[in-house]
């Protein structure tokens, strides 16, 4: 069956790969299954032929013959289970797996977002620095425990997972604030897995739908 | 296997069941397991005991045999795998029911977690009253949209699952902002979920781990 993801046609990051629908091509990448991709321009997010495919009008979603799902989180699982490579066979190893893509949804990511929401939609407001600041010392709590958490290991939780998927792309999102490099390790985690080819080609894939859009 | 669960042992929240073990609780109650609770006081939340279970040092965290969890959404989802009664027996819907647990914890949770951050963290700004206000906007394009989707039914997608644990506590958190009572599905929505026996049942025993403590 035919995989189809929906993405920006026209991405705000510019090509940096920092739109959710890379962690969904990155998953596909890595579990080699090829897929067809809808690009969906910003003002109709909100019609109806999307908020059929998420209430939310969001992007990605991910159809398969009868089944649609929206949530990059639960694609990304669903691709994990779907097609093997992604998550541990061991029980206990793969509840971790999956522990772990809910603490990089839940636990990680909102006040990098938060940071976004600062920097964009509290512009020219008058507490806009003092606000900044209380979300960098949020994220940089967060990313002391994960750095203490990760120590020297390559990957999360043993081999390399979906999870790092999700930590890896939440992280990128710090890009250029300049908090990555006070967390060496977390840093050499990202370069570490920007190596793999599957990243490599997922993230040329949505460079190219970008370059293709402007 | 005897499973224990951590909650703090003087929730913030006297008793009202928000922390994030009712989630856990309840998931619990709903399958017919039996757990041990492990009251965790603040000053222990950073210390190495705890911060073993959870490297992020919050409650709840999920012990069986050799598994230890964290993540509120993981281990609901965890429960539901382990024991009948919490995901539909059909992958489709099954994978539809994960992503609205990701969906309450991804699309649903962060704003309205940022409601309290307004309310606490930012007591005393300047700038409290006009960021409070910018995110109730935010949380009410959410529920607007959520309850479009939710329409009549009486849960997120068929039967009840562990999404609708999520989601329910999610929105309760709402509770004393005036917010929900704009949204009369979804406020419909959560009284029918407090008045299943497993939600009874899981709320009086938050309830007396508090009156226990004071």
């Amino acid at each position: 069956m035919t995989i189809t993801i929906t993405a920006f046609a026209n991405a705000l990051d510019r090509g940096r790969g920092l739109a959710r629908d890379m962690r969904v091509r990155w998953a596909l990448e890595e579990v080699g299954q090829p897929y067809d991709v809808r690009l969906v321009p910003w003002e109709k997010f909100k019609e109806e032929a999307h908020l059929a495919r998420n209430p939310f009008g969001q992007i990605p979603t991910y159809e398969e013959g009868d089944l649609t799902l929206f949530e990059s989180g639960a694609i990304v699982l669903h691709i994990a289970e779907r097609f093997p490579g992604l998550l541990p066979s061991d029980a206990n190893a793969r509840a971790r797996a999956i522990m772990w893509m809910f603490a990089a949804l839940s636990t990680i990511e909102p006040s990098i977002v938060d940071a976004d929401i600062v920097e964009y939609a509290e512009r020219g407001k008058s507490w806009q620095g003092e606000r900044k600041a209380m979300v960098n010392e949020r994220i940089r709590v967060r990313l002391s425990e994960l750095s203490a958490r990760l120590g020297d290991a390559d990957w999360l939780d043993g081999d390399f997972s979906a999870a790092d998927i999700l930590m890896v792309h939440v992280l990128r999102r710090l890009e250029g604030s300049g908090i990555l490099e006070e967390y060496p390790s977390l840093a050499a985690y990202i370069a570490r897995a920007e190596a793999r080819p599957a990243y490599r080609r997922a993230f040329a894939a949505q460079l190219a739908a970008w370059e293709a859009a402007t």
